[in-house]
C-alpha cells in the first residue's frame, strides 16, 4: 500500500448537526484537508499547483460512514494516492478517532484541467514527479 | 424507474470556491434538500420522522460530477427512492441545470436508528407505508 | 424607510447544530441571499455586477439574534439598502418567521473594489442608478 | 486588557469563494474556534459546559474586515473575554496573519441558557470561577 500522510483536525461546533454528530458533508472537507497536506508534504502545495496553471477538479467522491464523530473529537485523516497518471489522480482516505479506530473511509477521483480554458490537460511533469514517491506501492517487485 | 421529486435551488455565493464553481461538498447538501422534499411530498416531513423517535443516518455517499455549477445557477434536483426496507433506505439523485442537462448524479444509503439509543431499528410501519408509493417501480409487470 | 425585497428560505439540516437550532453563522449566508435577491430585483444581478469588473467586499457585519430558527423553519429575509454612494453601500436585514415575528436583524457594509487590482473604485454609474429607486427613503420630506 | 488565547487555523479550500478569498461568514466559525480554545485553556472545555446542563447562545455578532485571507493562509485568532457575569459573556477576537498584521476583529455576545428549557439562567459558579482569571483585566488598580 502506498505511504500516507496524516492530518489532525477537531470537529467544529459548526460542523455538528441536530443529531449531535458531525454532519456527513464535512467528511469531504476533511478529505480535502488530507490531500492538501499530502500535496504539501510531497513538496507541491496545492496553491503552487494552481500557480502552475492547472487545477484538480473532483469527478467522483465515495464515502463510507462507520461510526460518527462528535463535537471536539479529534479526527485523524490518513491520505494516500491510490493511483496517478498524467490525466487523473485518485486519493484514498481513512478517518480514525484518537484511539485509532477507523470511523470512515473514502476515495476522491480528480482530473487535471487547464485553469484558463477548463479543458483536460496532462499534468506538468514537475508536479507528477513530486507525487511519484507517493505512488510506488510498497508491494511492487520481488 | 421509481417516481421522483423535484427540488430547485440556486447556487449561493458562499457555495462557490476560488475555482469559480460550486464546491463539490455542497452537492451532498443539495442531495439532502432533495430527500427532504421527497419526504415532505410523501406526507412524512423529515421533522416528523425524527419526532417519531427514529433518525436516518447516512452510511454511504457516492457522487459523480459531470459538469460544474456556477454562482446563481439553478440546480434542479430529482430524487428517487432506489430501494427501501424496514432497516435501510437508498436515495438516488440526479442534478440538472436549467436547460435540463445532467451535471451530476449520486446515491446516499441510510439506516434507521433509534434516536435515543442510536441502535439500528425497524422503521415504524407508518413511515414505511408513506414511502411505499415511491418504491413500486413503474416498470413492474404482471 | 427604504423599500425592501423579500427572500424565503428554509433552514437546511446541514445548517443546524447540536443545540438543535440553526447555527448563527448561517444568518450571514441568508443575508447574502437577501442582497442577491435585492440586486436581482433592482435589475442588476450580482453576477452582472462582477461581469462589470467590480466586486462588493464586506467590510463589516452586525447581527442580532432574538429567537432561534429550527430545522425546516421558513426564514423570511427582508432586505433594504440603508445607504449607498459611489464608494460604499450598506444593506439592512430583518429575519422573520412564517408568522411574521422578527427573529433577527443585521447590517452589512460593503465597499466597491476593482475586481482586477482589488483597489477601491467608484461604482459604475449604471450600477448606482439601478439602486437609486431602493435608496430614496419614503420619509424624505420637502 | 484581559489575557488572550491563541488559535491557529489554515484557510480551507472550501472556505474560499469565487473572489478568491475566504468568505466572510467563516470568520464567525474561526471566532468559535477561538472561544472553544479559550474555554479549554480555562479548564472548562465547551463540551463540559454543555454537560453541566447549560448552553451559551449567541445574541450578537460584530465583525470588521480589514484585509482578506486567502486559501491556505494561516489565521491567528487571539481571543479574550471582554466582560463576564452570571448572565452574559462577551468575547473579543482579533485575527492576525502569519506576519502579525491584523486583518479582522470582532465581538460575540452570549447569554447562558438552561439546556433543557432554553430559558435564561445564572451560569454555574464552577464555570464562572474558571473564567475569572481571564476577566481580571490587567488594568484594575488598587
Amino acid at each position: 500500500m502506498n505511504k500516507s500522510s496524516e492530518t489532525r483536525v477537531r470537529v467544529r461546533y459548526k460542523e455538528t448537526d441536530q443529531m449531535g454528530i458531525a454532519h456527513h458533508a464535512n467528511y469531504l472537507v476533511w478529505f480535502e484537508l488530507g490531500r492538501t497536506d499530502l500535496c504539501r508534504l510531497a513538496g507541491m502545495p496545492y496553491s503552487e499547483i494552481e500557480a502552475q496553471g492547472v487545477i484538480l477538479v473532483v469527478t467522483e467522491v465515495v464515502c463510507r460512514y462507520v461510526a460518527p464523530f462528535r463535537y471536539d473529537d479529534e479526527v485523524v485523516v490518513r491520505t494516500r494516492i491510490e493511483s496517478s497518471n498524467a490525466r487523473k489522480i485518485v486519493f484514498a482516505y481513512e478517518l480514525f478517532d484518537a484511539t485509532d479506530h477507523r470511523r470512515a473511509s473514502g476515495r476522491t477521483s480528480h482530473v487535471w484541467l487547464d485553469a484558463e480554458r477548463r479543458r483536460p490537460v496532462r499534468a506538468p511533469d514537475a508536479i507528477l514527479e513530486m507525487f511519484d514517491p507517493w505512488c510506488d506501492g510498497g508491494e511492487v517487485g520481488p
